[in-house]
């Protein structure tokens, strides 16, 4: 069977979605397909929050109602072949679909390490599909001992869910000597580290997990400090590497890193092929280096930019690099990262400044819900300009995160954030004499004898 | 008496306070002196949190210990008279003090409408002196009906807060068809209406009180709808007035609107003397005219502007221009406001797009503690440069409002909101396919036809 379409998307994850949901907006007069290889796919953030959070696994299926009222076909296939030349896809089952602009939205799957016993029953890994979710979520909840491998995000965000749970050992084992040391200096892990304790998970670093053994289904693992753990469950969260296998076989490169090669406008080197989202090569938005940043907020920024571009280059929206930004959450407390940490930074080269702010989120601080609030902020000593930030507090760090990411974007320097305008109210920020990021930057200049 | 200062700051609300604090820091060696002339100042921005959600008024209190342990003196005295010749100050008592720089931080005071009866006893305005506003506190508990007089922020947070007590009628006047319109569009305010009814505040637009009537107490008000209302206590939240006439009669000029001329570093006409907060003149960032926002997080960004170039000019530490911007809560409702409103910005001749999205602030929508969040962004036509935002929701829109603050200072454009990179979190901020800021920029983008 062949079929035709204006734009095709392969992939039915959020960047597939939003590129279909902007390609449908800049041009509603082409034909638009999806084709997505999984059943029920979910909202990937939201899956650790399946486990605990959410009344119902099904509430954070992905829905693609809005796509398919907007006249977007929606398929259910698995894509095995690109052909460049007759500009189509071919699926398993054989049906071929004519593209005159093709979207790679292919993203990504989980690493397995090379740790003997990855394979037995009961070691899930963190694949972006409901039914395979459900059955993983079931097991987690009959299970007494589980153990997570890697600290990053994933890791812990599943720690704190299960730790919801009653009756649970939770071990987390991370090889770093922190938590979550990719976006976070030590002093920002450390409070993960603590309040993933507090709730009574076991975190283990600067250890490896050396193997795991039963008898077909998971029973025990073995760690690198000699500890032994029974363990009913494992879940496997030590990253992911782009899904680009489609388009290599068909000719299209690689960038420096493990991604598809694209330009700044999302383009591959075939001009009527695009790459976005966790398949797609990004460069760092301060280092131009290879950036492994695989999130969904990134994915769609990816999206909407080529979703635009399909047919006609918009120079505006270029992609100006890939900051890793991104939040977290463990029971209450709220970690962001923006752009490059102090140490992220000194080691690509960078001469650099920090100020620091500790305070609360309310003013006066007796009122009600106040919580700690921690600030860091990373600039370039030479220009001063900000490169990258890191919070930790309640809810209200989730969209401070994104002041700062803002900032990072538009190049702010030392001395406009010192000088700040702001909105402050006693509910909802510290006072105007005490803002969190004016502070900081102040503090900034002052520990570099920059004030005087 | 006598007496000698390098920096004197006449002035102890939060733009005193942040100049005494900036100076210290960029001018370690020189002398400073803060003369406020309230015994015990207030959180200003906490005043109506004094009614019901801080356990104590006392809590609300302004506290200068951080200054004096930095050395800072902090003398309480009226200052009456400025003499630019001597360099110095006079005090109501006749003391005298002598400046190399001096900062007026003066404030502003609440305005009086000409209604007959205001001068009874027990109808308050809102002084930023903790004994006063005590004796206030008191008499609000004790009564059964306060009308709140002017909708603005002031007015509807005390309306807000009086309502938590029990068993009072609480009225607030507007003569304006809506609360809050300076700040917001139509649609905005509503929602500020509709709550504060829901929590049995009386909202009562487009009236005006005409008078007040009682014997030496406050009994009853005469609105210009024909009702009268029985009173107990009354609460003016009508505006306020920048404090000048130290500076008037020193032979200092005004600006174009009311308060104290200042340059871009702060500084009056005399290069000794600056003005910072309340009492000094403002520009609008995008009109460029008098701009008269008394705010105290405004008041602040000014105050460090100052603070820094009070011996030497720091030209990247210039005042660009005042934006609006705050935020205000309603029992959970947050409301915020950055820069000009729709209706504002075509007052002002500019020709604007406009781009809305409503939503929920969490991803799924099913998880706890989940609220509406509506946005509003306003951009130049021609340019395409933010020029306002308006954001209503739960905690998390307290520093919305920031990033949409940042944006407009940083004049970043539709299309780069519309691609911007963000963090999201399923218990923070909507889903990375529908960021609440990017979606009202594609919004406008497609109401506009700027799309294709």
């Amino acid at each position: 069977m062949g079929r035709e379409s204006d734009i095709l998307i392969v992939g039915g994850g959020p960047a597939g979605v939003v590129a279909a949901f902007t390609a449908k907006k800049y041009y509603p007069q082409k034909k638009i397909t999806v084709i997505k290889n999984v059943r029920n796919g979910v909202i990937p953030c939201g899956i650790p929050y399946m486990i605990s959070d959410l009344k119902s696994p099904e509430d954070n299926k992905l829905n693609y109602s809005g796509l398919e009222k907007l006249g977007v076909e929606i398929i259910t296939a698995e894509v095995v072949k690109l052909d460049r030349v007759s500009k189509k896809v071919i699926t398993k089952s054989g049906d071929s679909f004519r593209y005159e602009k093709l979207v790679l939205a292919i993203g990504s799957r989980p690493v397995f390490p090379p740790i003997s016993g990855i394979d037995l029953k009961n070691v899930f890994s963190i694949y972006k599909d409901l039914d395979y979710l459900n059955s993983m979520v079931g097991k987690i909840k009959e299970s007494k001992n589980i153990l997570i491998i890697g600290g990053g995000f994933i890791g812990i965000e599943f720690a704190d869910e299960i730790s919801n749970l009653c009756e649970k050992n939770v071990y987390i084992v991370e090889v770093l000597p922190h938590l979550l040391s990719n976006s976070f200096d030590p002093e920002f892990s450390e409070l993960a580290e603590v309040r993933l304790g507090e709730k009574g998970v076991e975190v283990i670093t600067n250890v490896r997990v050396e193997r795991l053994e039963g008898e077909n289904e998971v029973k025990r693992a073995y760690l690198s400090n000699g500890k032994v753990l029974d363990v009913d469950a494992v879940i496997l969260g030590v990253g992911a590497v782009p899904n680009t296998e489609l388009a290599v076989s068909a000719g299209l490169s690689l960038g420096k890193g493990k991604g598809i090669w694209v330009d700044e406008y999302m383009r591959t080197e075939d001009p009527d092929i695009f790459a976005v989202g966790d398949c797609a090569g990004k460069r760092d938005f301060f280092t131009r280096k290879d950036a492994p940043v695989l999130l969904a907020s990134i994915a769609t920024a990816e999206a909407r930019i080529a979703g635009a571009n399909l047919y006609q280059l918009k120079v505006v929206r270029e992609n100006k690099g890939t900051i890793a930004i991104f939040s977290t959450y463990i029971s209450g407390l709220v970690l962001g990262s923006a752009g490059l940490t102090e140490n992220s930074a000194k080691k690509e080269g960078f001469e650099v400044i920090v100020g620091r702010y500790e305070g609360v989120d309310k003013h006066p601080g007796e009122l009600p819900d106040t919580h700690k609030i921690r600030v860091k902020l990373v600039f370039s000593r030479q220009s001063g300009i900000l490169m990258g930030g890191q919070v930790a507090g309640g809810i209200s760090c989730g969209e401070i995160i994104n002041i700062i990411g803002v900032a990072i974007q538009k190049r702010v320097s030392l001395t406009e954030l010192e000088t700040l305008q702001m909105a402050t109210h006693p509910h909802l920020t510290p006072a105007p004499t005490t803002y969190h990021l004016v502070m900081a930057a102040q503090d900034a200049l002052l520990n570099y004898g920059l004030c005087r």
